[in-house]
Parts: C-alpha cells; structure tokens; sequence
C-alpha cells in the first residue's frame, strides 16, 4: 500500500513531516510517496529513501496557510496538494495525508476525487481522544462552515458508518451537540437537525452538551463544522493548558523528592495520562464522502501526529471505508432543506 | 445592599444555594433575599436567618429546567425567577442571582426589567479563569442561540464596557471567535461581524481560534450564544476531566510516598492549580443590556459557585455597570443586519 504524504503542509514541514513518514515506514507495512521539493527531501530522507523504498514527488508550488482555498487549489496545479490528491485520483496512491491549508485539501478532494453519489457535502471526522475509553468521532471537524440540517443528518450517517467499521463497533451511538438536552434547545440548525434524526435509522440518543463530550457517552457527535472547529481546537488547546501544568508539577515532584522527572511521571502513571491528553495523539481527521481516503492533519502537527496520521490512513484504506461509504444508501433526507 | 437569590433553582437547589448565601452573608457586607419555599428555607437557614438578617420571599411556583422559557415564564408569576427579577425592577433588591431555567431567567429580565435603550439583544458575559493570568470574558455565552453580525457588534460593545469598568482594563482586547486568524475564516456571520468590528471603536484585534482560547490573549472574547454556550461547557468538562486525573495522581503520588493527599497537593502547588481549572470558582455569568444586575449560575452549582456568583453580583452593583451602560451608545451599528 502506498500512502502518499504532503511533506510541503504545515507549520514543521518538511522536517517534521519526513521525520513522522520515515517512522511509519519503519513501523508499518506500508510504502510512502513524500510529496514537495525534491532536493530538500533528498536531503531529509537521506539514506532512507533507499532503505525505505520512499518515492518522491515533485512539487514546485506551495499553497499557503491563509491562501483562499478554491483561488489556491486552481492556479497551483503542481503544489504538493494538488499533485497528492491526484495520486489518490490515478491510483497511484491509495491514500493522502496533509497537514497543510485544510480549505485546500477539501477543495482539491472536490474538484479531483468528486463526492460520492448521493453525498451533498463531505465532511471531516476527527477522533476525540480524551478518556481512556473508546474514541469519539467528531464530525463535521471544520469542512464546511455553513451548514443545513440535511448535511449534518449525512454527517451522522457518514460518521456513523465510518466508526462502525473502522472500530467494529456495532450499532454506534450518535448525538448532536447543543447547548441542552432537550429537542427545543440550540439555535434553529441544531432544532431541525434534531427532527431529521430522530427519524434516521441510526442509533440517535439525542443531545450532548460542552461538559458531557470528555465523558465517551457517544460514539459519533454531530456539528456543523465551525462550531466542531472551535470545539476540537478549544479541547486541544485545554490539553496543551493541563500537560504544561503537569510537566510543572512532575518537575516539582521530581524536584522535592531527587527523581527524574520522566520516571517519576511514569511511575505515578502521569505519563499516560499525559498522553491521552496530547491532541498528538489523534493524527488527524478523515474526510468522508470523497472517492478516496484523505485525511487532514494539524496544521501544527510534529512527527508523531504524521505517523500517527499516517496510520490512521493505512486503517481506513484496509477497512475498505471508501466502498462502503460509497455502496450506503445517502439519498438526501430532507431536499426541502 | 440586598441581593435576591434563588432558592429554588439549579440542581443543587434549595441546599446548596442557602450554604452558598449563608457563607456569602458571612464574608461580605451584603444582605441576602432568599427566593423559595418558606418552610423549607426556614429549616434549612435555621439560625443564621436571625443572625445574618436574611430575608426570605414566598415563592410557591417552580420553573423546571427543560421547560418552554417563555411561556414558563408568562404562566407562572408566583415562580422564584419571576419573583426575584420582579425585586430589582421594584428597586427591593439590587441584583438577583439565579442557577435555574437560563432561558427563564433571560426571558423574566427582558419582560420585567427591560432592554436597555439601544440594546438589539442583552447578553451573558461570563469568565473564563483557566489561566492565572486575568480573567478572559466570554460574550453571549448563552443568551442568544440565533445571533446576526450587528448582534455580535453589540456583545462585543458590551463585554469591553464591562470589563473595562469591572476590572479596571483601559482598553480591553476584544477578539472574535472563529476558525481561523484571517478575517475570511469562519461561517458568514464570524466574517460579516469581523468587518464591523473592524469598523467599531474598539480595540478588536482580530479572530482567536479555540487553542487560544486558554492563553489569556483576549480581555473580551465575542461569539454567537449557540458556539459560546458550547465552548463554556467544553472548557468546564475539561477541566473536571484533569481534575479527576489529578486528583488521581495526588491520591498515587501521596500513597507512594506516605503523605497526605492534601498536603502534597499543597505542597507541589497542584492545589491552586486544580482550583483554577475548577468552574466552580467563576461564579456565574452577567446578563449585560438590561435595566438591572443578573447574574445567571450554573444549573450545577454548589455552595461555592453560589457565593462567588453573589460577589459578581456584588462588584456588578458597585461598580455601576448598568447605569454605565445605560449612558453609552448603543446604536444598532448596521440596521441592514
């Protein structure tokens, strides 16, 4: 399997990014195309390249951050996000991951993959990774900012599938956030949204607040993707507060009682703890509903989430997400909307 | 200074209100009104009643949380919120603090106090204190689940009079919630409210994305009451969720090395930590853009909150935040919104 990666994407591109794509070469079965400025890369993957069997892309264009996506994604067709989606489009790739300008990368999917049949808007799904417990899919995780009710009933089914077979777990439990428990709370998209998916034959068990989502009561939560933006980045940033605050005091443990502060975290089992709490963990978030696996990592994202991003890309690819998606029913369910 | 309370609303309610007033009475030059059931108000405050001069109101009417706020409101005029709004409007009372029906208690201050003259849409201005750092103020964190951009505006107007007066700030930083730095980011109502804060006198400085949120780079955060609401209680969960976590590692930490859990926490500085990440510690939130002070709880609130909300409510009053704002301009700032 190769998995193609944008090694141009991202506030540490390319060092972290190879760094991230050589470590998942290593650990896993799979073969990597770094998609960017080929001297640079040659550089960076040194001796791996051979030793990994990397392939590299040429990418003579860079799209940037703050850059409007659809403008950036037309008039740079040899950037490493153009070039990486289309990998996917020839079958060249069976997967793309890039850290880079997230309104790009689901433009590019768009315009070169197409949406599924049936499918009104893909959307992103992130893993909220806080508790010990099972994963929560958040979705939509930031790809459309305006949202209708008949989309965010297409998410929850998109993201209900997507848990189901990616994580075997059966009948997922999906929710809608809202700022109260009752069908009449939240502002009139999340009403309406209410309404369509009380009728759906998914697993809906209704509403959940701000304070419930840490707790694993859903397997799917359902936005639009500005306020699941704000929500996934605010959870991470909470976490980046809390693990500064625990290095601090593991350093004055450390301290007080002559310890190293690394042992002693682990020895209290801080570590770990520490460690769910690191949105670095989740890699990144898949976006569903294209004809391809893509997955959109943290524009911040170090080695770890790109190996990790990586990962999560191998999985959706061997779990034949795509297909399924694309053999499920999505009619639109409410065209009035 | 008398501030109603009430007694009957919130989870937690009529005990752990009572706890939190009595303990307010003691440490603050204030008189309380409890707002409740007599009998039961009697028995619970028993001797304090006499000693602290409490005031005790009848009312025999409950509004439920998940009730229909208005008509909740319209149907029962004998209910604790009513009642309580109904004793600042009479000039009785100078502010009233409520855990309730949030919903309620907005609907009962616009019926019976008032939008103030120029005010499109009254909204709750609530702090964030994660950091040590001075307080962040979150503007409408739930008032308003339909907002427009000339609504926003307002907030924004609203939250930098506040702060300015409350916490003694010059010029408060106001920024706009959305998904990312560029005034092009975000749904159509973030980037339609940029352009007019751009335009307002304030000192906006731009859009702040939710891992900000934490790092205290804001006075006055603005946002629509649906995506506040939300990001408030994500930033609660949160915190009880490391909190939970650090409990833990005191509990290891202090059996490991034979100390008391308490005293360790102290010791190592996580006490004042856990404290800071703990929301009971906020209080509650200022309903700003009525005729009168309200300070609205949380539904969970124990003793604590309660008492600290009554020293919001206190400072409110006597730093004369409402007549402040009743003499500011409050022109719509776009009457096309």
């Amino acid at each position: 399997m190769l998995i193609a990666v944008d090694a141009a994407g991202g506030e540490n591109a390319p060092r972290e990014i190879v760094k991230g794509a050589i470590k998942a070469a290593q650990e896993n079965d799979i073969d990597i195309a770094l998609v960017g400025n080929k001297a640079v890369l040659h550089v960076l993957a040194g001796r791996e390249i051979k030793k990994l069997n990397l392939q590299i892309f040429e990418a003579t264009e860079i799209i940037a951050p703050n850059e409007h996506p659809m403008r950036a994604v037309k008039s740079k067709p040899n950037s490493s996000i153009v070039i990486g989606t289309n990998l996917v489009r020839d079958g060249i790739a069976s997967a793309f991951v890039s850290a880079g300008n997230t309104g790009a990368v689901v433009c590019a999917a768009l315009l070169n993959l197409g949406k599924i049949e049936g499918i009104e808007r893909p959307a992103l799904g992130g893993f909220l990774d806080i508790t010990p417990a099972t994963p929560t899919l958040l979705i939509d995780a930031g790809a459309n900012a305006e949202c209708r009710p008949s989309h965010l009933a297409q998410f929850a089914q998109l993201g209900s599938t997507y848990v189901k077979h990616l994580l075997d777990i059966d009948s997922p439990r999906v929710r809608l956030l809202s700022t109260g428990e009752e069908e009449t709370k939240g502002n009139r998209l999340a009403q309406e949204s209410y309404s369509l998916l009380k009728k759906s034959r998914l697993n809906f068990i209704g509403n959940i607040e701000g304070q419930d989502i840490a707790k694993a009561t859903a397997d799917v939560i359902v936005t639009d993707g500005f306020t699941g933006n704000i929500v996934l980045k605010t959870i991470e940033g909470m976490g980046d507060t809390f693990l500064r605050a625990a290095r601090q005091v593991g350093y004055v443990v450390a301290t007080a009682y002559h310890l190293r502060g690394r042992a002693l975290l682990q020895e209290i089992g801080l570590g770990s703890w520490a460690k769910k709490a690191d949105y670095r963990e989740y890699g990144g978030a898949c976006l569903l509903g294209v004809n391809g696996t893509i997955i959109v990592s943290h524009g911040r994202s170090q080695a770890k989430a790109i190996k990790n991003a990586i990962g999560l890309a191998k999985q959706t690819v061997e779990r034949d997400i795509c297909r399924i998606i694309r053999e499920g029913n999505y009619e639109p369910t409410d065209s009035s909307n």
